[in-house]
């Protein structure tokens, strides 16, 4: 499936324009999110904890999907749709937070940086990841308005659907505490519900049907998770910025272990491509499909991994 | 201070059969929000654990006492003041959860049984109690209905603030990590602000002004952390369905270590009056009155710990 990838420089030009722009709004949006949490009156530790695992951030690509598919769908609502993206962003890393604690990953870095427990203790951390759940939902609708209140109920089903059980990314994280798992159910819960979740999410904030959009983002979602146990395997533990090799090392189910390492380049390539065909027609729609092969280069860049996979 | 308390029969008779119907329209609620987060494709440890967090439960007070408030304000809105009233208890049923961790009490019971962690580990613990906290805002987002969708924002970002950082019950138990801590602002937030909560958010989903309803909840909440206290002291495990004298094994700050138990139920029932002192003028405020001292006197019966501080 490698020659079905082309290089478009241009239009990567103008989605780095795009996307430094974006990431900047992320950020004063997140900033402005975690203050709501703060204040003189509160244990300064905790306020601490969060920032920890919020800032600096990753590649913050399910706020800039959130924000991108808002985009393609008119944006008639920015400070909402700005929300929504912080709301996700937040989610993710409470997710992160409670993931790496020592009853399931144990690990000691993320980010390149020591972990919120390794960094400030198990129970700031704990507590750290509830406080974000919470300040989610509180900072979402602190930016609802009367002209657009109607939609914070929808969007705060949906978040609810996609992150808590029966299939959002904490019953995907319940599926490692299973006997038996299917490696599909596991991904598309884990991963998947949450990359849903900024479609859906995004298209909603722009009082578009968010239906339509559920395709593309559960699609780019498992494609996600597959780069990710492909860097799992191939990257060290300095580029990663957490510990490599973690998902062999905890028997954790992984398209590299199950396809092995050119099988699972394969799938994420039909992934991104199916998740291209999922797009819905709409006017922002061939800027969305080139932010989505310049983000699966960012992913699994084509010469050294795929190298890699091919002399092994 | 015991002279001020007398015996009201007929009032608690009156609130008896009311409390019996409001129990049960509680326990209803809970069991459909619970159902939100299940379902066949789910994992069915989590959807078990989170069903062990909350039923059977405690003695409902924080949902009994939003629906009261609801009540007393006209409860124009019921279906919202339900979903409010739930939330809340899933809130302090995930609360519990993540107090019981090892991390925190390391409590091996809990209302009697096993704790979520000694019945289903400290991995499904830790997202059990993550899935009621997003469970909470869903369930109140798929009870708004055009009519009341106006109060939703408000009354998720009241949530926000009594749950999480920089004063809520998460910022309260985030005291627990810190060097310092005064007793009055780590109660005022352990507790103190889920009861506010209750209080407010009853008279928010009456579409009524939460402000007035405050110093009501502050106060009854401090009034009972310091019930929770002296019963901590006085009790025996058994009665209390948790390990009795965890205060004191845990070094935590504590009225009755402060204050003495004599001291302590002093305080409380100056809480109770001061909390009665704080009802707004409404229609329902004699009823609220007359619950409030039967709930006092359930909590810290007059005879038998009374006599037992005199004793000592």
């Amino acid at each position: 499936m490698l020659h079905k990838r082309r290089r478009q420089d241009t239009a990567a030009a103008a989605i780095q324009t795009r996307s430094a722009s974006v990431a900047q709004r992320i950020e004063q949006v997140l900033q402005q999110a975690l203050s709501l949490g703060e204040g003189p009156e509160g244990p300064p530790l905790l306020a601490a904890a969060m920032r920890h695992a919020v800032f600096p951030g990753g590649a913050r690509i399910r706020p800039q999907l959130c924000l991108a598919v808002a985009g393609a769908c008119g944006d008639p609502h920015p400070a909402l749709a700005d929300a929504a993206a912080s709301a996700i962003e937040l989610l993710h890393c409470a997710s992160l937070v409670h993931d790496d604690l020592p009853c399931f990953d144990d690990a000691a870095t993320r980010r390149g940086v020591p972990s919120v427990h390794a960094a400030f203790g198990e129970r700031l951390a704990v507590l750290a990841g509830d406080a974000l759940i919470v300040l989610a939902f509180q900072a979402l609708a602190e930016a609802a308005r009367p002209q657009t209140q109607r939609l914070l109920a929808p969007l705060i089903a949906l978040l609810g659907r996609r992150i808590g059980g029966p299939s959002g990314i904490v019953a995907g994280q319940a599926w490692e505490c299973e006997p038996r798992v299917s490696l599909a159910a596991y991904h598309r819960a884990k991963t998947g519900s949450l990359f849903a979740a900024c479609t859906e999410a995004g298209a909603l904030a722009a009082a578009a049907d968010p239906a339509p959009w559920r395709a593309f983002g559960l699609c780019l979602g498992e494609a996600y998770q597959v780069a990710d146990d492909v860097r799992d395997v191939v990257a060290t533990t300095q580029a990663l910025g957490k510990p490599a090799g973690r998902d062999r090392d905890l028997s954790r189910p992984s398209s590299a272990s199950e396809l092995g390492l050119g099988g699972a380049i394969d799938y994420f390539d039909r992934l991104v491509e199916r998740s291209i065909e999922a797009i819905p027609d709409c006017d922002g729609a061939t800027l969305l499909r080139a932010m989505v092969r310049a983000e699966s280069e960012r992913l699994v860049p084509q010469d050294s991994v795929r190298d890699l996979a091919l002399a092994a």
